[in-house]
């Protein structure tokens, strides 16, 4: 008897808008490509090794559901932050995972996640070709910090970019409604820890009927409180109206967080949890009271990630190209890659898959080049907005049901 | 020579994301019931004072421009927050604005705003009976928070719900995907000092593919914290993800902010500001501490007024057709009153635009009645979702200019 031609797929890490599309394209093309079953893995690798799986089939019944999969954010199958131990420290954890992945005759394991889950499928791809198993392994980028080497960008990234420009936008209108005659600073926090691309998303809010940001400040450049207090005086001497945009992950140049100035070095709330959010709140009390004048702090949280009603078309697209293109190099004999996106073409923008073998991907992060930020360390170039522009374009409308986004969930039944 | 028939309108108190849309419908109904100019005051009544105001032919150029405007989140004109003084208290401030409305003249003035709008309708128009004045004036109602009396319910709130409940399903589905053998809450806050309209439009999120928030607590209800952790508790033994909403106003039974917890009763940020803000993050501490699992909060902070990419079409449409009907009121005669919004009908959902003397209505807000939070105050009731539910239908879909929502701006030249 032939042995059946089965493929798992599963997500891991911090969920994006479009990390289901990339589910998506794999589940669309491993059909197409004459896949036998396709399972997903609830919760990544973590789940795996608790046998926690569906077949995808009982959970996708038609195109439609494939269109309503791409239009919902987070990971649909359960995420995880999981690393695998090294081979030697842990082969007992290898030798289940084979197990299962023999039990259900799979020939391809898709891993949709960041760094770690390249690590994931380095290590499951190098005992594979140790032991002899035949089994191929393939990575699929995913996180909207865009901090992974090797592509261009990454599949969530753009989401997060226009999501993030859209409401600077907003907060901006907002800003400029309420003010007159007095002055008013608004301090916007975006995620982004050690890599300011997302922070620097909000320059796009600069267009023809907008002024941006005045201000962006990236973890990139040490962050000075005095140059950052005087800079916004200067600019409220010709305006009522200054927004600034600072990444969580500012630190001054002694090395600590922003954040950590409102307690001090050891701040901590009061339970006792170390606090690493409240840059932006910390700096709209500083400069309201350094100034005196009306200051706010505007977080975007975690909606930042998740919001897939304001997805960008040609990021949804992307994610799902990669996904897709995953499966097709594992069902054409590669194994211990990555597939990645490479760009083209500026302008027009185009872009199309390619693949790295991941024993290249050091495990550092991309962060934005010191050339793409400003000699004083408070705006992006116009390099920078030149490569995030085509990632925001687009959009895939919502399917509104009672006045609010559809989803598609899992069915645990 | 005939008398020119002018109108001026204005926009004061909070942004909303329909705020304009009430602006567009007052233009294009002074328009077509044949007024000569149409002003706009720049930053309502205050702005006024100091003579700001525009030709709005100089700014609506096309019907184009009318939609734009309709998809324009915050005050267009620029808003104020300002209470006209008693009439017999500065007597001058009252003839200043009637030298300069005849000057102009104004045949009628429309103001769109909350309660303190409202009165400066009552109080001008008293005054223009009073002294003999020919001008019209008429109120438009607008608020997110829905705290007026007398209109069934406020342009603004229904576009504010349908981005609260939107993001509500947005922020569980992260949750949910994040989640794996181990718990995790999520105290999401929303606006409402007073009323909890906003924060139990949270309950919209229950859908047939997401469950919505499991508790929700408004500030029309004493906060009990310990009861709140017991039930928090009981909760997580039967599902790992937990998803709460609080109101930024929730109070103790003996009258304390839960967010002046943080730091005792005299809370205050370390730059000396009385802090209100940080109810959720409080909680989520508190949670986290007692319960020993992750908990998160978010804060949906001003996006929630601003988001014109997710307004609501009933929303927009019924702003627009109260902002024309005060025109129409005007220009048959009526003065003194607020146009409001009158439900017709739940289902299907049908509403009209009605008009009450501003006399009556009380400066009191409008809060959510008792009846319609459950006996445990830690939910919303059928009734109160019935209520909400026809508010959030349907969309106006954002004119996308590169990738981002255009909006319509004042053009100061």
């Amino acid at each position: 008897m032939e042995k059946k031609r089965n493929i798992i797929v599963g997500q891991s890490g911090g969920p994006t808008s479009v990390i289901n599309s990339s589910l998506a394209g794999v589940y669309k093309t491993a059909r197409e490509r004459g896949f036998h079953r396709v399972y997903g893995m609830l919760h990544g690798i973590q789940g795996f090794l608790d046998e926690q799986y569906v077949d995808l089939s009982t959970q996708i019944h038609s195109d439609m559901d494939i269109e309503l999969l791409k239009r919902t954010p987070s990971a649909f199958l359960g995420s995880c932050r999981f690393k695998l131990p090294e081979i030697h420290e842990n082969p007992e954890i290898y030798e289940k995972i084979f197990q299962i992945l023999d039990k259900l005759e799979i020939e391809a394991f898709i891993y949709i996640g960041g760094n770690d889950s390249m690590d994931t499928i380095k290590k499951l791809s190098d005992y594979a070709i140790v032991k002899g198993h035949e089994q191929k392994f393939l990575g699929v980028p995913k996180t909207i910090d865009n901090d992974l080497a090797l592509t261009d960008h990454t599949p969530g990234f753009g989401s997060a970019a226009k999501y993030i420009a859209a409401s600077t936008k907003e907060v901006i209108r907002d800003a400029l409604g309420l003010t007159y005659n007095k002055e008013m600073i608004t301090v916007i926090e975006v995620m982004g820890r050690n890599a300011g691309w997302l922070t620097g998303a909000t320059a796009l809010a600069r267009t023809e009927e907008c002024e941006g940001p005045d201000l962006i400040y990236l973890p990139e450049v040490a962050f000075d409180i005095e140059k950052f207090l005087k800079k916004t005086k200067e600019l409220l001497q010709t305006k009522k109206t200054v927004t600034i945009a600072v990444s969580e992950g500012i630190k001054l140049a002694d090395g600590r967080y922003v954040c950590e100035l409102s307690g001090g070095a050891d701040y901590v709330d009061a339970f006792g949890h170390k606090q690493l959010q409240g840059t932006a709140a910390y700096l709209a009390g500083y400069l309201g009271a350094e100034i005196g004048c009306k200051a706010r702090s505007i977080e975007f949280s975690t909606l930042q990630r998740s919001a897939s009603h304001m997805a960008s078309r040609v990021d949804v697209d992307e994610a799902f190209m990669v996904g897709g293109a995953a499966v097709k190099a594992a069902d054409e004999g590669d194994t211990g890659k990555m597939v990645v996106i490479d760009r083209k073409s500026d302008d027009p923008y185009m872009s199309a898959a390619g693949i790295y073998d991941v024993h290249r991907i050091a495990n550092n992060e991309k962060l934005v080049p010191r050339s793409w930020i400003n000699k004083e360390g408070n705006y992006v170039s116009e390099e920078f907005i030149n490569y995030i522009e085509p990632l925001i374009q687009g959009d895939y409308q919502p399917f509104m049901v009672n006045g609010l986004p559809q989803h598609l969930v899992l069915d645990k039944k």
